[in-house]
């Protein structure tokens, strides 16, 4: 992990949207920051912190028998011992859902040791299990078999692909019911601050709508007076 | 829209199952009417309108950038505006589902005009607050996205695929937790007073079945006395 | 089915996992037991019982005609009436949701008979229906449509795939949250007492991983002092 | 085999074209006739035969090991040894390519037993031996891994899928470059004989149109003089 | 067609590889401008043109039988007759390859009337027959069904998607053993003129590296003398 | 690289077939060594050689400009000038075949550096005219695009998966017209040996097959007359 996250961006962030984001990335020219595929195990639940990567290549049956774990130093094992506190577990398996990535055990684990969250293109086993933490969980859905079937855990914290989307460590998560977006490292206080402000006009735009306002001149705001309208109920908030 | 929905007819068809519906779209010869990959946001809605269609094709980078939606004739921001009430917005978005084809705001926009519903074979975005509101929507998922990422709208009440069904302006869209089936417009009036009269058998089936009776010349009807003891049912219930 | 499943092995395997399970068979050289994309219609429930097989191949349009059902020899209407209490339909339906496989009147009367549950690697239509009953189902997703526009139902008791995996007729199939594992009929009483032991091992790993102990060492017991921990805390549990 | 086929109708079928017999059927409301996926391992080669099945169910460790060939009872070496002179080896491997079907040994075998051809959903090994033998056949790709890895070859001359196909032994099985379709058995007479017919007129049709005719009026014939010219066409080539 | 395609234009487009023009399109902005999918029925044939669209939405039982090709509005039968001369008739099936979009009786017509070539993500039937046409067709394969089966011509000459991609009429089709890129058409004069250049360039690389010179500094010529070195083979080469 | 590889091996498996040695490795417990997807350009090429491997990330817009290619550093370049002379590069494009891994000035700048070949579960480039080299290459198909479009070249020599299977630097990669095998290292020796061994003996399988023999007994020669006869065969053959 390259820098600090710093923590009153990942406190904003926990509050707005995926939806926000993405909008605020595209105008930057990101298009694909959003894992494809990655549902949340229980909704409801927000994430946002940097990215911890674990890389699966496809496993190999004379390296990856059920002894595999009895290594101290098998990656997927160090890597729920070593995630520094608020990061998240992010792992690339190759959007392969035939099984799992992790189970609830060492999501178990992941949560006393302070993790943010898991973020997986492939399964979860004993989904149940891990949507009951507190600490939450995306993935492709939940699957039963063991990773060593299909997976090899090969290294940690080095660039992945996952749903997708290119993954660097350090980058932040942010979760919500949609799913997860990447933000690329550098720019996630500028995007923080952005989205902040954006859900706030999106709030008042939502009362318009609500009370019956068209969207032409609304969203995007183009009408001359909508600037007005929405500072006078800025003002109104905030006094 | 070619024609007037018939009210009684959409009134009936709010009461039936989408199940029902394909089976006598099957009986007249229709198999491909089930908006294939569509799940509801939220389960125990119902839905039935005609078809107000919007069609995307794939973006542009110079034709689909975030300044788009800035043009009042923005056929989605248009469709929006301009779908009458009790239709139903549907949507083709090719089966992408990797963007979103609305979000929070237009959809409550479409309650407050008095929309009937959306469906879309791609995603919606902050599907959470789409799931709130009382106008149900299908999709094939939540996805945070902006559409522009990957859709350009081009037109609208045209005939359009969604989820590899043809829908024509004005066919009747009926959803229910199962998914949404589309019924082509001059066949709504005799389906729909069939699918009440085929549930009406398959009341009484269900509760010969659950007092123990077999299926073999219950379901269908093909043993002598069947028929009979329906109409035994049937009065008792009338009367 | 060629033996009898005993009621100990399948009360056993009630209350153990498929994450264990095929862990299990893992060890014994299966890699392929998990019912890929089989979802539970409704969460909580479990299922264990020998598997009684429907194979549908594609259908054809002057053979799958809705009459077709009027045959009272139509296997899956013969499957719903002849399958043994306790056991499992399981359906092979070439893992093709884009129909039903069977609807909610043929559930109830599965579950009137006594059948321990459904698989299939197709379509459930009327979906909400079984999920409301008692009997538990597995499925790729709701599907409104008859299963007769895709599939013609061959034959009954044969050797099937169902979602990648072979099922032989009296395999015991588990289900849970995360999906239905098939075990191959003669390890079943071995791997319903190995995954208890397993399980009750695992629940005194999770309690000293939410006390804060590394998994190392621990899952797996390479430590020297964990196989003794672990004896410890089964005494004090049976004492 | 339920009927012998006609030799009469097999050599008119090997002079028309798949597309032409897939319209036919059309006509007589079959729309699911042609073997998704099936390409010819060598091109300008045409087949016409009934079909004699294979199915392959996934395989499963235990059952699947090597040795499984040793068995002279195993189905897919019995195939090898007991299709009748004339037909087509049609097997069932549920679309996966990942491995082979058979190779060019047993396609020798086949040839020298005479064999019509191969058609398969999955892949072939020694994909250029087999190309090289007078015997033609279809397949989804060259595939190298032998079948044992992911098929159990389970039984012969029950009725299978193929390529999403329904195929019931005794089907005719017509191929050319395009591809295979399966035509049911009862209608091979009648669709050979009006096939001929169809490409008689299809090649008038072609030289109207490389001398200039408009499409319109021509294919299909409704202006008033088109019959009239084919007539007069038709004359001159018999004569 | 908003304007015509200049001659010079498309025959220097002939003369270069899609290769080139996706990378200066992509130096412009544009990620997705290569149909994916469609393969050419015959290697070594050039393509370029402008875009006449044909869209295809699914079909429906009542509209789609054979009768339809009688009617002399026939979209597609339109296209065929209308297309201008060195015009390209790009098809949109929504990448369904399971029916033909065309045959080789149209394609037949389409080469008479002098249109440079056809473009689909659909497949083609009779493909071996349109192969041997002078005019080159490119496809997502063979595919003998007729499109009635699952395509209803719809409209002309409107944005389409094509492999994923969006095709404006007018826009400029270009085809090689590679594929087919479509050029926005604002941008055709200056992107032929660029990559007639690029391919200059790459010729002398491609002898460069022949004769054993590293890529570094090369390709792109960032070394300090690579550009006087392509300078003096201008120079030899025109002299 | 970990050990070099025995020139000896890679003559012998230059002479044996893809499928042999599937086989022998699935005799060895190993299930998963047939690069998925992978085709040859060029039919009638062998290849054998130890990987080199590339691994691509999904690439990001401010990352992968054209630009990039102007650092002596980026990976793909560096790949292309220090593979070893008999080295085979290979590249995981996580089987995305949308754009190109790599085009025809690069893979003349392996074969001038004495690469033994390219295999990629990507694209390629300016693929005819890859194919018109003496050195080989497999793909998963023509793609005009540049890699930049969607792949970010990470890192060299490390382990990989391609078309589903783990790579890992130095294991053998063999190809011939059905694809290609990776052997792990380990057992190449042994590996070669036998698949030269079993192909002697199906050159006298098959030449008993032309000749008429059964399947049974002789392949695999469970017979008792089958290996006296394969050892006369062989006696004749060396005499």
């Amino acid at each position: 992990m390259n820098q600090a996250a710093d923590p009153g961006t990942l406190a904003l962030l926990k509050t707005v949207s995926t939806a926000t984001l993405t909008t605020l990335l595209y105008k930057r020219g990101f298009r694909n920051v959003f894992i494809q595929g990655a549902r949340p195990l229980r909704t409801g639940q927000r994430l946002a912190g940097p990215a911890y990567t674990l890389r699966y290549i496809p496993s190999r049956e004379d390296l990856d028998g059920v002894d595999a774990f009895r290594d101290p130093r098998h990656p997927q094992r160090v890597a729920v011992e070593e995630i520094p506190p608020g990061a998240v577990l992010v792992m690339d398996c190759r959007g392969d859902a035939s099984v799992a990535s992790a189970g609830s055990i060492l999501a178990t684990r992941l949560q006393v040791r302070g993790a943010a969250g898991i973020v997986t293109d492939g399964g979860l086993r004993d989904a149940a299990g891990i949507a009951r933490l507190d600490m939450p969980a995306w993935c492709s859905g939940p699957s039963a078999p063991t990773n060593l079937i299909r997976h090899h855990a090969l290294d940690l914290n080095n660039p992945i692909g996952c749903g997708g989307v290119p993954v660097y460590p350090g980058d932040i998560m942010v979760g919500d019911d949609d799913g997860v977006v990447c933000i690329p490292a550098h720019l996630a206080d500028e995007v923080a601050r952005d989205a902040v402000e954006q859900e706030r006009f999106e709030a008042f735009v939502l009362e318009e709508v609500e009370r019956g306002a068209t969207i032409i001149g609304l969203y995007p705001p183009t009408a001359p007076d909508t600037r007005a309208r929405y500072k006078a109920w800025l003002a109104q908030r905030t006094s």
